[in-house]
């Protein structure tokens, strides 16, 4: 699971920013119709016919967003084009280029950028997506990444979070909180790494959840299965802080409340007995946990039969006019939905909240 | 010069990521036509009819690109912008949007991260360009922008570093040198005050060179000046890392070499008076400074009759066929032209070196 380090270490000052760069794009090749310039020029210049360019930017950083004694750098190098992508399929959009911005401290080899390139290389093959420019520089510490995706949607097609009415249907794909539990997972066997360096991590049986928090896929099925399906979307978010966070996103921007109900939230058995293992309800990792990069949207609860019994798509509750954000427990109380956020500025790590 | 603290200090931590960036966008506005989507969904939305889209992206890192000691935070965020949407100037195009990354330590108050938005604003609103998103985020040390500036160019007439030809002029915009002039008088000041903190900054007589380093213009009137002049570039970039760099980027993506002349380079009397205080040679601040911003670029020899005699535009040499790289000095000797950049992974500063 975690990388061997790599045998060869040139070390960055070696090669200067200009060689480093060629180096690090050596593998870059153009491939989307619309990529007419990458990497190598000022600007990339990109042609779009008749629809909309779509733009998104998320910055990852140690000690915040990663943790590198569990994290291996080409999965961080995936994870950060994923998080990205997640916000255009968010939008309806097919994502076509990203630009990548790396700021790394001397500690870092070449070898080690080349990695999470790598990452990012191979999610960008996976989903059809061009690297097209960027910047690399150095950091006084530490490691920060910061990806800008673009990606167009027909004219009037993209789904924003504005949308959704009073009635319709919330509906989630996948299951939630399993990036979560696989987090409390890598915490818990770095914490016994350190007491005991012979100790070997404890992983098996919990692949799944490693998985989710790991090497996310974003949902690029999910606007073609609902073309398919015949169901558009009135408003739709992309879950990475947490479904509480996401919903209030949704219903505040809609000028709408909520109602959602526990015994319809899709969780995985495996992130169910993880979190039965360290005492954690499953439900406050799904409100409150993030990083699922599932997709969270409305639609017209007049069409659900169109999404019932599909496996990807789980109604779990509906939108209301009263601009209250509520859950129905099992136990048939109401409790009040709260925005978590990452509560990036707080001194504790963002992740390990509850 | 230098700015006052701001009396008012409001953790980070009391407003939570979600409070903070409504209060820090609260003043973002869409102007430009093609914004249809900004801050406040997963991604801008951009509507470019038959143009191009042009997308740029700079990351500035504290302790590297910037010392919050003599950078005013307001100038910081305008000079953040400015880095970028030069690098679109250079493409002949016209910036319209910008995305914003910023990751910052608890260190900084609320008011510090205003204080950049502030410039930020202030550049978009100088230049129409509309600020539609990003991402806000905590670091555990330090400061770090990165920004993304988005525009169009009609269908055509992106001009890239590839296209010069063997005989081209080479000709740049505005002064040169300057930037590095004024960075060193800021770290003679700071060093000054860092032995006796009574004393007075002395910078009087240097208002130039300061503002070239603190405060610099992206050349927007370049394009329009050119366009009237009725003279098509056959290559562009802008001067961020010294002229030498930029002309080998030029030379060897086009497949030639060139001749530059020391006495045709354009530098500013002040700049010049500054480096004889110094001791550096002022054609050493040119070649090897960087930061000027200013356009270099290459153009049919036949057409030099178009470019005579405006103060705007100084041809320095042209291009050969040879790939050879050279200055004749004003001695008349031929020294060769080498690549400095910012030699980002070494740990002195980088803006600091010869």
């Amino acid at each position: 699971m975690l990388d061997t380090p790599s045998p060869q270490r040139t070390p960055l000052s070696e090669l200067g920013e200009f060689a480093l760069i060629d180096r690090l794009t050596a593998a870059v090749e153009l491939k989307a119709p619309s990529s007419k310039v990458g990497v190598g020029d000022d600007a990339a210049v990109l042609d779009f016919g008749d629809s909309e360019v779509l733009i998104s930017k998320d910055l990852l950083v140690e000690g915040v967003h990663f943790d590198l004694s569990y994290m291996p750098l080409k999965h961080l190098g995936y994870k950060a084009v994923m998080v990205n992508l997640s916000d255009l399929y968010a939008m309806n959009g097919t994502p076509s280029q990203i630009l990548v911005g790396m700021a790394v401290s001397n500690r870092f080899p070449v070898e080690a950028l080349e990695e999470i390139y790598a990452g990012m290389l191979l999610a960008c093959s996976r989903y059809g997506v061009d690297l097209v420019g960027g910047d690399t520089t150095s950091s006084t510490s530490g490691l920060m990444l910061s990806v800008t995706a673009v990606g167009h949607v027909a004219r009037g097609k993209a789904v924003k979070r504005n949308g959704a009415q009073a009635g319709d249907l919330l509906v989630v794909t996948g299951d939630l909180g399993a990036a979560y539990m696989g987090l409390q997972i890598l915490e818990r066997e770095k914490a016994t790494y350190q007491a005991n360096p012979n100790l070997q991590p404890e992983l098996q049986g919990h692949e799944y959840v490693l998985e989710r928090q790991l090497k996310p896929e974003a949902r690029r099925d999910i606007g073609p299965l609902l073309a398919e399906l015949g169901v558009t979307p009135t408003s739709m978010i992309d879950v990475s802080d947490g479904l509480s966070s996401e919903i209030l996103h949704l219903g505040t921007q809609s000028g709408l409340g909520c109602t959602i109900y526990e015994d319809k939230i899709p969780m995985d058995p495996q992130m169910m007995r993880v979190a039965e293992e360290f005492g954690i309800n499953p439900v406050t990792a799904v409100l409150n946990g993030g990083e699922d990069y599932e997709l969270l949207f409305t639609m017209p609860i007049a069409e659900f039969d169109k999404i019932k019994a599909n496996p990807s798509l789980t109604p779990i509750g509906h939108m209301t006019a009263d601009k209250i954000f509520q859950m129905v427990t099992n136990a048939g109380q109401s409790i009040p939905l709260e925005a978590q956020g990452w509560k990036a500025f707080q001194t504790e790590d963002p992740a390990t909240e509850k």
